[in-house]
Order: structure tokens, then sequence, then C-alpha cells
């Protein structure tokens, strides 16, 4: 393949120029928020508030400069190849957004959200829902009149999903959350009717925190994380940021729950490998960055759930688990049980296992979007959330803090980014389900503990495309076929069927 | 005093307004720049240096920006106050030395120090300038090119040097200088030939690093460091970024010499509290700014000689400081004479005592003007460095690593900065002897460890007035009287004399 700056017309060198500067300041907002929730004194909020909200803004101009437009027009009727053309289409998309909305609004929504994620952090801590909910009532009508700016005739929710998923359409994304409730919440009563009685071998005691982290850093290291790119830290929420040099993640540590932090490890984990695995000589083009949000959990989910939460993993490190906590007794089979138990009673989303997760999405999405479009005000979410749970899982939270205050999202005004969790599940199966077809004996290397040629398969299939294809694209170059939720839910159906003898 | 915003002209506030954005942008560059020497894994450079120049070509942007120019225009003959005209003063500073120069260059210098940093510190490691001589060369290149678009008349080395101190002129530097090495060389003198042993009580252990680290912290509480708005992290070298809502210290802990990483952190203290006694309700204007460096220095040596090298500080933390290290015997005035040695055969700069210091200092003054003027190539560093050590201070080093590969300074371009570490030194003295006479039993209030006393007499002296007024006029308004070097010399006359009975 010829790189793509050769022969280049000079519209598309000057396109390129520019969004390597976007890129670059997108990476400085990634670790100006990296820094705010690990590492940040808490009385530096009100000079990081500004300096997040100016560099929005000047990604905003960065993107929206005339020399983003004029170049764009001058490749319009442009020969170009095909790498070209979809640098064009990634830089066209985001140009064509960012040109409609005015640069106070995208300021004014970073310096909210900046001081918003203060006001959740007290308000969780103090389960205290009435002093988060003036910063959650500007933000839903800031991003309202985001959306507006962007298309006035569109459902505004669809408008700010396309934000997090361009390439799915809203409609898709229903039908799939649709189908999984269909099908998931008969599978949900058959395994709380079951007689099955899966181990839980870490529920009495307590785990020091720092064994967690020694274990975790263990698991990465046989994961092939690349510590020369990357680190572990904790905070609040898990979370991943970072580029093909340089792609960090966090975790959290409960003295309860060991297997949290674990699988949460293992999630990021994938994420950073995706990021990782992109072609470093295109950092800075659209071909040498990640493609949108169902497409990064994909990667996440993979390695959480059909890595992490299998009995072949299980058999790599349960030796390893042991020795960092002696008084631990558990086989391979246990932890696999263990990691696989069904809590329908969970009222914590990330805490949630793989089919009840799909009901704290579905409920979300609900909320989110009647915010959105009015139909539920900002003072009405806690006892919506509170119904819907009740519904759902037939549970309710005693507290906000359990409940509708327990997730960063909407406090970075995020609307329209939970769906594409279930849909990076989704898409989770079916990637996995082909690279089973496509790696010989899988689950052996799994449980040897070389999980190089699963990510050598996601590495050639995935990653180092960038952005060349849209979301559908790279799932039909990846595995041949269309999107769909058919392998998610038969390995639901098969994992669960046999884990609680249905 | 009324605020400087009121009743302002709309200029003025147009002024403001922009600055803020160039303060927040420069808040998001040290933010990085701390990244990426405390935290960031070591493959992630080729982004970080991405995004660095990309923000030191915006941060250039803002402040030529036309609204800068124009606002400067329509303020020129304006009826203003002492405030708004000092802000106006300072803004207009920045904006003509900004407007000179090209933003290519600009951005240029950012992404080749960046790469220059992480070959110095490669080098250092492998003592090997060769491998960073020729981004030194290239830095020398770019800095003069720098210097003769902002003046191409004057002595290019004292256009840079106005960067770093832009109201004391390098021949009063100079003069200063001068004045130093004349005094102090023979003081030098006196102390090598002098019989007096003094306690080195450290000389034979070794020192755990977190037990050091525990003691900083110790040291840290004990000062009033406000750790809401701080942290302490190790790096190569100490150092401190911040405002008045987030100002972070760096150190670091040596096995062999504990005694440096104490007064390391102590130094880096007066630098933070500075930033944190700047006015909160001033973030985003030269008022709320610490003025350049001849100031900010003289902050962190007067919290380093005058107090952590004081019998009284060594009277209030010996107890302390053996508590940490069991092993240890050492009285407080074996403590005081510890901190105290001159070691004319010390290598390092940042290890050096108070008097040998200024020696390296001349010559790095000396090297850096030389280089910058082109009597000096960047091949010919090692051997003038070695041989000025040989000539000043008696001692030659075996390596460039301990010789001219010491110190990150030049890796950044910062060519015009080390003399204001004297400058800062010699102020530090006069400030000192002005609190001691304001300050009822100064050293008792030391020795009882409440240093609240002198922290709120520098925080009223300096710290609240940010840029309000020029350096000269600082000093003036701290202590009655002009810039001198006289209460140095007393000071080091006499507490050195005592200790080695000249």
């Amino acid at each position: 393949m010829t790189d793509h700056r050769e022969d280049a017309p000079e519209a598309y060198l000057d396109l390129l120029d520019q969004y390597e500067r976007v890129t670059a300041l997108g990476g400085v907002q990634g670790t100006l928020s990296w820094d705010q929730q690990v590492m940040m004194p808490e009385g530096g909020n009100p000079a990081r508030s500004k300096q997040l909200s100016v560099a929005s803004g000047l990604s905003h101009d960065l993107l929206t400069d005339d020399v983003v437009g004029d170049s764009l027009d001058a490749l319009a009727d442009a020969d170009l190849t095909d790498d070209q053309r979809a640098v064009v289409r990634e830089v066209e998309r985001q140009y064509v957004r960012a040109e409609r909305v005015p640069r106070d609004l995208v300021e004014e929504i970073s310096q909210t959200s900046s001081e918003a994620l203060q006001a959740w952090e007290e308000a969780r801590e103090n389960d205290d829902f009435e002093t988060f909910a003036p910063y959650l009532e500007t933000l839903v009508d800031l991003k309202r009149e985001y959306a507006a700016h962007i298309d006035d005739e569109r459902d505004p929710y669809a408008v700010l999903f396309d934000e997090y998923e361009p390439y799915i359409d809203l409609e898709t994304a229903e039908r799939v959350l649709e189908r999984l409730r269909e099908e998931l919440v008969p599978l949900i009563d058959a395994v709380q009717a079951s007689e099955a009685d899966l181990a839980a071998p870490f529920a009495d005691g307590t785990y020091d925190p720092d064994a967690q982290e020694a274990f975790s850093r263990d698991v990465l290291d046989a994961l092939g994380y690349d510590w020369d790119r990357g680190r572990l830290d904790t905070s609040t929420h898990p979370f991943t940021v970072g580029n093909q040099f340089d792609s960090r993640i966090t975790t959290r540590f409960g003295e309860d729950e060991p297997l949290d932090s674990m699988m949460s490890t293992v999630h990021e984990f994938g994420h950073a490998r995706y990021n990782l695995g992109l072609p470093r000589e295109e950092y800075g083009t659209p071909l040498g960055e990640a493609r949108d949000l169902t497409v990064h959990e994909s990667q996440s989910r993979l390695w959480e759930n059909h890595v992490g939460r299998s009995e072949a993993f299980w058999g790599r490190f349960a030796g390893d688990l042991r020795e960092r906590f002696s008084s631990l007794d558990a086989t391979p089979r246990d932890l696999y049980e263990a990691a696989n138990r069904v809590y329908p009673d969970n009222l914590i989303r990330v805490e949630a296992d793989e089919l009840t997760y799909h009901m704290h999405i579905v409920l979300r999405f609900e909320i989110e979007r009647d915010l959105i479009s009015g139909d539920l005000d900002v003072s009405e979410v806690p006892a919506a959330w509170n119904e819907k749970m009740e519904e759902y899982l037939g549970v309710r939270p005693d507290t906000d803090s359990e409940g509708c205050l327990q997730d960063i999202h909407w406090s970075h005004g995020n609307f329209g980014y939970f769906p594409t969790y279930s849909l990076g599940s989704v898409l989770a199966a079916q990637l996995y389900a082909h690279a089973e077809d496509d790696i010989d004996d899988l689950d052996a290397t799994v449980a040897d503990g070389d999980f190089a040629p699963l990510a050598d398969w996601l590495g050639e299939r995935v990653h180092r495309h960038g952005c060349r294809y849209t979301t559908p694209e790279l799932i039909e170059e990846a595995t041949g076929e269309p999107y769909t939720a058919d392998h998610f839910l038969d390995y639901a159906t098969s994992k669960f069927g046999r884990l609680y003898d249905l």
C-alpha cells in the first residue's frame, strides 16, 4: 500500500497538517482529564476547568478553521486513493458538526462539565442528588442546544448519539437493545429460578488493595501490556486514555470484591491494547485513530468477558492469585464460576455480570433519551431510576449514590454514550466467534497464557486500520458478515445455560 | 483598593479576556511538562512533543491575536488606574516579544526541546555528550534566531536573559555575579584553609528513600504546605509547577545523601508557597501571576538557605529526623553544620553548598553566553566546562554526566536562565534581613516550628502583589531599599566566618 501522503494534492496535505494539530490538542485534553481524575489535588479545579474549557474552544477553532473548509472544498472532486478518501470522510464529518456549533457553547459545555465533575464527586460521596441536580439541568440544556445547532430537524438524542457512534444509526442501536432485553430477561429469570449453586470463593474475606494491585500487574504483564507505553493507576471510575505512544489504564480496588478490579483491569487493558495497536506513523491522522465507541468497547469487552471470564483464563491465573492471597482456597473452576455469577440484585453497573449489565444500560438509555427529549425532568431522575431498577431487575437502591449518582458520564454531559457499551459487548462476541474460527484452539492458547495469537488477530483485523473503514465496513472486513447480535445471544445462552443447568 | 475590572474601558476587558486564555494555555503547558517529567511512560514522547509544540504555537497565536494589539492601541492614551497600568505593561511586554517571533519558530523550538529533553536524559545516563550535542547545537541556533527576531541590534544573550528576568538588566546581573565571584573566592579559600572540622553525621550510612520521603512530608506539613493544592513526587531534576490553585513539588532521593533531598524539598516549597500565595481572584491576569525568575528564586532560596540551613530549623526537626532514621546519631548543631559544610570538590550544582554554588552559576553563565555569541562551539562545551571547574573550584569532573550534562536547562533551550539563581539568592538574603527586622525574634519562631509569621510576611510583601510591580519596584516596596548584594555578602561572611572560625 502506498503512503497516503505521497503525490497527494496540496489541499490534502494542508488538511493533514491542520488535523494533526487537532489530534494533538485532543491528546492534551486527554492528559488534562487523566490528571484531573488521577493526580490533581482537590483544590486545583478552578484553574483546571478553565484550562480544559480553553483547550476545547481552541480545538473547535482549529477544526473549523478556514483551512479545513477550503481544503475540503478543494478536495470534493479530486481523484483520491481509498485511504485519502477515508481521511477526508473522517475530517469532514467532524468539521461539519463542529462548524455548526459556536465556540462559546463548546467552551461553556467544557467549563460546566469540569465543575459538574467535582459536584458529582461530592454529591456521590454525600449521597446528595440535590447538589448535583442544577449541574445536570444545565448540562441537559446545553446539550440540547448543542444538538439543535448541529441539526434542529432531527431527534436531538440521535444527534448526540452520533457523537459516540456515528456509523451505527440510533434505530439499529434501539433494535439491538430491544432484542437484548427481550431475550435476556427470560434468561435472567431462568437463572434466578435455577438451583445451581455457583462458587463464591471471595464471599467472606477482605482483600488487601496492594495485593490486588500486584495481581493486576501480574495479569497485565501476562496479557502483554507494554509498560513503556502505559501506566496503571487508581481513580473513582476506571478509564483508559491515550494514543499509540502512551495509553494509560486506571482501576479501583474494593476490599470486599477483588474480582471487580481484576475484571476492570482486563477490560481497560482491551481499550489500551487497541490504542497501542494503532499505526504509529499515522499519529495525527484518522488512519492512526481508534474507531468510535462501539468498536473501542468491543475490544475491552472481548478481553474482559471472552478472555477474563473464561475457564481457560482462570486455569492460567488461579495459581498466581493464590500466591497473592494465601488465605484463598479456590480452584480454576471456582474462579470461573465466581466471575460469571449472575446477581440480579446488584445495583452497580460496573460491578454487574454479563447478563444483567444490559438491563443497566437499557435503563440509562431510556432515562437519558427522555431527559434530552424533555419527557423527564432532572428532578424526576432518582425516582425514575429506582422504578426502572425495580421493574427490570427487581431491586431498588436505598441511596442515590448506589442509584443515579453512580456513573460519571452525565457529569461530563455525555448523553448518548451508554448504549455503546451494549453495542460493544455484542460486537465483542461477534469478533470472538470469528477469532475462534481463525485461531487454532484459541481456548488452549488462553489456558497456556499465550495471548499473542488473539492480540495479533485483533491487531490485524481491527487495530491497524484506525479509521480507514466506517464501523459497519470494519465489522464486515474483520468478520466477513454484517453487525449482528446473534453471536452474543448464542454465547450468552450457551455459557449461562451450562453454568446454571438450564 | 477597587477591583481593576470595575468601570474599565471595553478594550481593557477584551485584553483581560484574551490574556486569561493565554494564562490557561500556559497552565496546560505546565501540566503537560510536569506529566512528561513525572508520570509519562517513556514511549510517550513522540505524541507529547507534538502536543507541547502545538500548545506553544497556540499560546503564541493567542498572545499575538489582533484583539491584543488592538486593545493595547486603544488603551495607549486611556486614563487607567495603577493596577490597570500594571496589567497593560505586563501584557504589552509579552505581546511585543511574541509578535516579533514567527509561530513556526516557536513550535520548532518547543518540538526540538521535547526531543532534546529525552536525548539529554539518555545522554546523561550513558555519559554520552556526543548524542546530545546535535540537539544542543540546534537549540543554540534556534534561540539565536529567536533573539534576532526580537531585537537584532542587541546582544542576543541579553535578549534571551530578558525572558527570565525582564526588569533587571544584564549589566546589573553581570555586576552582581562579578561581585559574588570577587568576594566569595577568597571566602572559599579561607574556608578551605580553615582547620574547623564540621560534623558530617550522614557520611557513613545509607538512607531509605521511603523514610526520606516520609521526612520530607513531615517537613512540608510543618512548613504549612497546603496538600489540597499540592503534591510531592519524584523526578530527575526537582522542580515546581503550578498556580494559586495547584502548585506541585518534585524532589529526588539519593540513598547516600539525604540532606540534598531535604534541602531540595524546602527549596521547592518556597516556589510553591509563592504560587499558592498569589491572589485567587486574579487567576488569569498578571496580578495573579508570579513575578519572574529572580523573585521566584528568592522565595525558594530564602526557605532553603535562611530557614532550612539555620540552626533554629534543625532545633525543630532533629527529633523528627532521628525518628525516621533510628541509626542516626546527630544533634541539631551537627545537622546545622552538615547543612552548611562547604565542599569545593563537589561537582554537582544542585548539591552545592551556599558558597561554591555561585561559582557553578558563573561557569554556566560564561559558557552559555559564549555559546550564544558564537565564541564557543557546542563540541567545545565539555572541555570548557572542565577547565572552568578546575579554575574556579580546583576540581575536574571525570565524566560529562557529572559535568556539562548534569543540568536540564539547556535541553529545554533555556539559555539566560542560570544567572537568575544567583540573583535570587542575593534577593533572598535582602528579604530575610528585612523580615528579621520586622518579625519579633524570627529565629525563635523557626525554632518553635511556627513558620506562619515568615510565610505571612512574604505573602504580604511579595506574594499578594503578583506582577503589580516590576522587580525593582517590588524589591523597594518589600524592603524599602534598592536591590543589593550587601545583605547576602554580610550574611555569608558572618555565617561561614563563625562556622569555620575565620
